[in-house]
């Protein structure tokens, strides 16, 4: 390595200063580019620093140019956020592509002690800007009401958030995916289609409640409303789930299901139980997990591509850095996009019997 | 927010000083706890910095002691790498809980040229220690035989890579469980025991055959070896891995799958083709997907704790970080811990008919 001496010792400024027998705030002119530096002196620093191996600290200039080229990720791992999967590859993916580095902060209590406390570690740190990645999980983001996040020297992009005024938000819109999901399969002829949901306490799982409700209303058949039934995201509430929706309707003909593994525990608990899928029950899931293509039988399910949707946010909050600083947007970066992508309804066995897919 | 002043710009030590009547370089010296000021300065400057709100920049802080309290996270997320799931999460969360942050780089060319561009990058961010987290495929990590790794100013550990002289590395012993998983096969009675590996070029892949190898060896079936098919990892190639071992062996009774999700693929062949599953076939994974107690039938697996391999690793370096600074380790990392993790065998009816699970 170039960058440390024969003591393996970082070669820093002071060692160019004096190697070059000038003070170290005209070195620093010379690499900060300033003009201030006769061109005889410039060609000497700029020797000792090829000589020395110097590396200017990336962190140094940029803390003079109130820069770190670093974005902050304020995440909530506990939960098993999507985040966690495919979307913080496309975010590093993205992040990588334009230079920056990202910076991974965790987050679960948001008092505003909390919230403070992470905003101040950010600015510590210098972050040019900050993604909201974590879920909105009851009152988690009602802090974004009321703080005044104009006043932060850097700009935020929330992921899968409510809307709220002054907030970037960056998501899918789940209230069409419910909708859509439910448009399926009254497509199929299905009358007592129920729901089993996520936790109710996270926005993404209600939005994806209320576009079932609104398809079902659509269709004049608000009387299923009444079978919904609360899960936890996971496998394990498959089962229970399916039984619980079977004794508030005893011939339920189909269900949409708010995640892809509760649907595997929902097909499980249906052999179990011998009821024909999709004969007597089409079921249906949502997220497309790769798996879902070799459930028993294969999945019906609507995709969401989250790495996007992490890429999407990324370039958002690369945007929102530029115009505070009043430059022009980079490539890759350079229009304005929808921050609300939308799922793909993938058909398979599950609804629809033997289809090619 | 109180870190900057109204005109939304970040307070300075340069308008701590001013207010205070004093120079920058003792303002900076109350910041840093000197003794070389008085305590009268001392107490301006710091009634000073509360009036403005400033808030001291933790890398400048970090710049002066040579400390960015920023760890370097190496993957390559194109492979889909463990390290994008579970294990990204417990790496997380220990350096969340021991105070670092870490700064994630993409990286899945491993020439010279690119070694030494991303190495430079990790010190120009003057990271205090380095993950290598990408899996290692072919000679990927070949670079690590002959680089001068000790004269690089930060340690680096590497996770699930091949032993190498000098290189601290962290991971799960692959062979063993590839050995204990074809015992428990061999333990049920079964004689014709293939293999669906994962990419050859993959050092984990190649541990878990050679492991499987000295099964069938150690019990005195050295013609099964001539029944290992290779795999992608992903679901799509079991159904095709398991076509291929039955032309190798009509009458397999047994087969080792090097992932769970390639296992769901051969579950969902062996089903097409009316093979009895354990009856005629005992199929095994590996990895304990949480979905894979949701297959039909349930999966028997090998269990890996990737959250407290990254765990052990992040611990590991930490240690290696205090030794070069000659500080004692933190709370938490204060024992050396096995650097060689083991996997735990899960029973479920894919290999044993109806158990109670």
């Amino acid at each position: 390595m170039d960058t440390t001496n024969t003591a393996g010792r970082r070669v820093t400024l002071a060692d160019v200063a004096r190697m070059a027998g000038v003070s170290k705030q005209t070195a620093s002119r010379v690499v900060n580019g300033s003009a201030q530096v006769t061109d005889e002196t410039r060609a000497r620093v700029l020797q000792c620093i090829e000589v020395l191996g110097f590396r200017p600290s990336t962190l140094a200039r940029q803390l003079t140019a109130g820069r770190s080229l670093t974005l902050g990720v304020v995440n909530n791992t506990a939960v098993g956020h999507l985040m966690c999967g495919d979307a913080y590859v496309g975010m590093v993916r993205q992040a990588d592509g334009m230079g920056y580095a990202l910076l991974n902060k965790e987050m679960s209590d948001f008092s505003r002690a909390s919230v403070d406390a992470m905003l101040g570690q950010m600015l510590e740190r210098q972050v040019d800007g900050i993604i909201l990645a974590g879920p909105e999980i009851g009152n988690s983001h009602d802090w974004l009401d009321d703080y005044p996040l104009d006043d932060l020297p850097m700009p935020l992009v929330a992921i899968n958030a409510r809307p709220r005024a002054g907030v970037d938000v960056v998501g899918f819109d789940n209230f069409l995916a419910g909708q859509n999901a439910t448009r399926h399969l009254l497509s199929l002829q299905r009358r007592r289609i129920g729901h089993l949901s996520g936790p109710n306490n996270r926005w993404v799982a209600q939005r994806r409640i209320e576009g079932w409700q609104a398809a079902l209303d659509e269709a004049g058949l608000p009387e299923c409303k009444a079978y919904c039934v609360e899960g936890s995201w996971e496998a394990e509430s498959g089962g229970p789930g399916l039984q619980r929706l079977l004794e508030l309707c005893p011939d339920l003909d189909a269900v949409f299901v708010s995640s892809d593994r509760m649907a595997l525990g929902v097909l499980m608990e249906a052999q179990r139980l011998g009821i024909d899928v999709p004969g007597t029950l089409a079921v249906m899931g949502i997220d497309n997990d790769p798996q879902s293509a070799f459930f028993t039988p294969p999945l019906t399910t609507m995709t969401q591509d989250t790495p996007r949707m992490a890429e999407v946010a990324l370039r958002q909050l690369v945007r929102r850095i530029c115009d505070r600083h009043g430059e022009p947007y980079p490539a890759g970066c350079a229009q304005e996009e929808s921050s609300m992508l939308t799922h793909r309804l993938i058909v398979r066995q599950s609804t629809l019997g033997d289809v090619a897919n």
